[in-house]
């Protein structure tokens, strides 16, 4: 199973555009860390890119790289910021009104952050009914907003001397939508688009803006957008990798830690009840219950498939799972979960689990915006197109091929990672047998 | 990497002896689930042997066994079970006292349960403060005791007519030892022996016993026992399979599970105070600072090597790590933890975790002695020996060669117990690599 | 202050009738508790009627009696129970149902509580949604419907020879319903029940029935039921207590206790979460939007009223409060709370407590039946008649005389009600200034 | 029980000296809060004599004036700020070094507070042996300590111009002690400070120094100090008030909330568990096994009192009360605290409370200092001397006259201050009986 050689990789050079939609407190907190990391001021951590390590070989060959030192990845100082939002604020007000950072580290990268206005946002109120924004693009059909994107993608390039692009998705969760016949092919997804078709949400637009300009495209929210055959199709079609859905943090991240540990010891689960408090901008659009399904749906699915009922019907057949999301402004930008996990053992006697998560969203997020950024421009660099299923370590929903169920194991997903880098360096893929240690 | 064609593995025909050191809670659960299963009465949850299952080949295979049909396993129906106690009392007797299972149940075990007496205990006060046994063997010198265990052994194998036999130490935990020299080799700790020292404690007479005997041991306590160069070279020179220490129950199986998700996502680590409630026979023995000490060292050293601090100073250098342990009657064989986690993310911002995990002892240690004996068994008639590396997964502090440092990773124990199974069987080890389905 | 004489009251002699609305988990765990304490097989914890004392007079009088031996209440074996409820399952098949008390415990007062069968039920779903009884009283009209429970009141007293009686509410929380002018007056009421209105819950019949049949009544969920001008005006008539809302029990309880301690010491409040999770059929019930309006607005208004926010505004003006109550059946009758409260102190520094609380809800209900059953009689037999605020005590939305505000500070409503007896004994008042030892 | 005219109150006129013994967390936090709520910076939250307010009369009444235009308590702007410490940092860089307040906060204090700078500290190693000051006083005698103590009052009286002054001990818990021979009059107490005998600790020569003086003594740690016969003698000699021990803050403070709540209700209780982390030079001096048993008899003692186990045996008899402390960096001034509660209600039925107290020990402490100082300044202007048992409300330990036991309940504490206030005034004591409002 090892390779000789690895795989051909573009090398990393010019500067990297990384366009958010969503100038909000997770893409200001990822900004200002990045400039603070360039400074010294403070360390990227929660990265796997910047502070992440990879064993090699055997355990006695201590052969244990950074990771940005063992593939090519793109530099932080190369790094250039754009933004969609629909509100006029730069990143240094928005900064300041997320209340994430402190304002003293904020008043030191204030030229940096002030210089970074937002474009104005492809917005349509039908699809998060509780903002309300005024930085809104204007256009008669959702073709023709694409085409303005498209646009300014083009035009951030030429400004900035971009080498290389990529777009990432960091604002509000739209409302629920399932998948509509005019997401089947990209033909029907144009057609839609040129005729305002409702089915057409707005994260679908920037999206197909990205793709149509070979820009890699991440979704870090539970929304449809780029995970639809016609996206999909198109990726494919110009050589483009996608990857989503939902940044995996807070809840759903012990989720995932939590969930494959019982499993791997074969306790059974009676139920599962998960609450939050938040009190920023998050909570407040998913206080619209159109928005919440979206989420929730991103958020339940987690466990049918970690703990897998169908291999293992005494342990996790019929579970209760309840998730709940209140807005309760105390919080700001701190999100506080509370988990009550009802869990037996031998003989099925019941034990309990509980566990609060005092945690901050954007802090927690931040450092995956970095990572997916490097990562999809490594992944193009390699030729690597369409779903990045490895990436499935960052998403609550991970995209996969038709065929495959997503995998949610936190563990397994690093696992994944980790070999597919290995692959791509022609290292042997680490399997943790070591028998050869005890002949 | 595929081996083609496996392991030679005797089959698992005739009696497999089961002998606990030890009647208490952690035992008679055990038994009493056992006999429960094989009357149908209750379901052997938390037992990898019983209910686990594995892939095989691709996912798109769906080839997903029960381990007990992937690996010749001995049945339920052929266990014999064998103890040495301190204490008279029945396995009946034992079980009511202990107090984990209902009275109900018990009693329509009670014929089985009622016919196992245990055997006179090796037992010192010396190494258990807090205990103070009646039924316990003499002789001139541990070498003698030595003697009539192995008779014992021998007897109980004639008597029961069993083809193979396993021992499990499932007493309490022994007062705090450094290895001595004595411990070195075979030759010294056979003089040792003889000579009455100090250095070698009840559980290693035990251990010494079993092996001279060709029968497999396992340490389900923090104590040295077996983990000794001296009795090492014992098993290997007999063929013996052996495997250590302390079951992974509670606390730390959680600590295993959270401690590798925060480092999978490269999030540091202030502090983690873990404190512990509990009120039976196990907390009083605990409360002695001795005793504790032995099983502080096994709780403690599980994150430095998780978390690989000489990797990741700047995450995990200089945490403050608390671990308490309090007899409160009022729990009774319920072990209750409370973790305070205090890490860092993005820019070194803090957030906290706190997890309160309601328990049972004995009711997530019975199905690990369950696993242990028919694996043990298994490895046996694989033609293994020495430290079962593999096992680690049941382990606490486990043993491994001495160039290695241990695994604590609950979930790459997993991969490596599995990936040991495929190995035996021949199948292909699984590296989640999977980039095959994106061609 | 002190009250020479006391005031008269008629002696407990001969059976009180205890007439139970609804025979589910409350109410069987009131009656079986008081059968298994008449017999010796268990203690009526939680009851200040069995188990308080009262301290009399001063510190160093050590005069400390039993409040039952304090005040003339009926004997344990005075009581006889009758009950109405939508299933003809009797006490025993309830009690099962219900899963509160172990089976071990019911199976050894089996021939009591069979002979405890139902009477039919006046109900109507469009008053509880989640509820389909089968076990229902039929008649033309709403009036019709309380001249036959007024009979079967009269007939039950007559069959047991019972010389006096009390009636409590311990069915489901009814839909929300404001107060309608037809409460206005008896007058008006008693046309309404003639026509059949719909202003008329099924709650009122029963407390109108009640009151005309000079029986007292106690009110235990959150239902307007006997808290307007119309009943209120009948018992004062007919001389009758009456006193409600809502048991106090849990998360509640916790809540009066803890929001008089942060007042006590002037600690500000910016936000209070609340959420319980249960699995019986109150979880049911309540998992009906209407009916949780009802519950909602006895759960919020206890911290307004407790914190006053007109007097402190600097504290506690602006809060968040929410109330969540989740059904989840693996708690079944057991339910459980988590509080999360953000308090602030000196310089408004911000601090956090949570709060768990494992509970069982019917655990903590039947004992206030008991005192609630006791102290109306009591009451009755004192010549009070009309709303008995000292027993706001065991209520979540204590009534009051409308000129008021109710007390809902804990230690407020115990000193109320102890003064109470006091004050009928003729005892001095208890006023805890005791400047007198330092003279 | 009214009283006509209350008590002749001295005008609270000119400056009042508050000497504060130890500038660490605590004094450093109230010095600057002082100076903060002076400036309007800030609100004196948590301060009962600043933000209280007392009900007189009838509830229809609406009379509720704050407690500080009830009775005369001296201006905060008449409030000059002394202090002892065994380091010479100012009131600026001990607060900063605390760590408790935001530096932002302190720097516009800066002025008022580096002008505080302690006297040099009278300590003794032996009595706190982890800490090791170098700001010391020296003397001969202990006697010789003393009156370099007096001489130091007095010298700042005049030189601040103070009409009148307070003593609060704000420094760490010294070793457990035992009451002696020595302490039992004024006279063997003066002949032990001039022995040097080693029952006289470092705080009783403060207090002595205090109360020879003229001016009131508070104890907020648990050490015995003035809680003695021979400095009690000395109180009332002199016609001081004095009061102690132990602020009442974080965990048990939360004790004497629920403890009572439990047992208004007669809740059994089988156990209570209280952890604590804490980081701060508290807990360093806590770590040692001296100090904490002072402590522990502190804390441990509230339980007890309050709930009265001679008079409920059945609910509070043998239950098991266990009090830890944590030395845990990570949290800084912040204190959390976990406890676990055992209790159980009707027919024995067991339930669970678990609370998790993230607080702030200085934040929670400062306003008591604040309101101490004004009381027992209000006290000596009243004529009040010795023990002032109405001021237990601030207290863990409470000092009582000899004949009764300290009263622990919070709500009953409340009651007793306010309703000596009211005392004072010549206004009716509150009884909550409210019978009128029915009649």
């Amino acid at each position: 199973m090892a390779i000789e050689k690895g795989v051909e990789i573009a090398p990393a050079q010019g500067k990297l555009g990384v366009l958010l939609v969503g100038l909000g407190a997770v893409s200001t907190t990822f900004i200002a860390g990045v400039e603070a990391v360039k400074r010294g001021l403070a360390e990227p951590i929660g990265s796997l890119t910047q502070m992440g390590t990879i064993r090699l070989g055997k355990r006695t060959e201590n052969r244990v790289p950074k990771i940005k030192d063992f593939v090519p990845l793109a530099e932080l100082d190369d790094l250039v910021f754009g933004a969609w939002d629909i509100f006029p604020d730069s990143a240094y007000e928005a900064a300041l009104q997320a209340g994430v950072l402190e304002k003293e580290l904020l008043v030191q990268l204030k030229p940096q952050l002030q210089k970074i206005k937002p474009m104005r946002a492809v917005f349509d109120q039908r699809y998060v009914k509780r903002l309300n924004g005024t930085h809104i693009k204007e256009g008669k059909t959702k073709m023709d907003l694409a085409e303005q994107l498209i646009e300014e993608i083009a035009e951030f390039k030429r400004r900035n001397r971009c080498a290389r692009m990529v777009m990432i998705w960091a604002a509000s969760t739209e409302v629920f939508m399932k998948p509509h016949p005019v997401h089947r092919s990209l033909q029907s997804f144009e057609k839609a688009l040129k005729e305002n078709h409702k089915a057409i949400a707005p994260s679908m637009i920037y999206a197909y803006a990205a793709l149509r300009s070979g820009v890699p495209f991440a979704n870090g929210a539970p929304n449809l957008t780029v995970d639809i055959p016609a996206l999909i199709e198109l990726a494919n079609q110009n050589g483009v990798p996608i990857c989503g859905k939902d940044f995996k943090t807070g809840q759903t991240l012990m989720k995932t830690i939590i969930a494959p540990g019982l499993k791997s010891r074969l306790l059974g689960l009676h139920g599962w009840y998960s609450t939050n408090i938040l009190g920023n901008r998050d909570g407040e659009v998913l206080d619209d219950p159109d928005s919440f399904k979206t989420k929730e749906e991103s958020k339940l699915s987690v466990l049918e498939y970690i703990l897998q009922p169908e291999i293992y019907p005494q342990l996790y057949k019929d579970f209760s799972h309840l998730v709940r999301i209140n807005y309760y402004p105390p919080r700001g930008d701190n999100k506080e979960g509370w988990d009550n996990i009802d869990i037996f053992g031998w003989l099925g006697y019941p034990m309990q689990i509980k566990i609060n998560f005092l945690c901050r969203d954007s802090i927690l997020a931040a450092p995956l915006v970095l990572d997916l950024a490097l990562f999809l421009d490594l992944a193009q660099r390699a030729g690597m197109k369409g779903i990045q299923e490895w990436l499935s370590f960052y998403f609550k929903s991970p995209m996969t091929a038709p065929e495959l169920y997503p995998e949610h194991d936190l563990f397994i997903q690093l696992m994944k990672l980790k070999n597919t880098l290995r692959y791509l360096r022609g290292e042997e893929l680490i399997t943790h047998l070591g028998l050869e240690y005890y002949d």
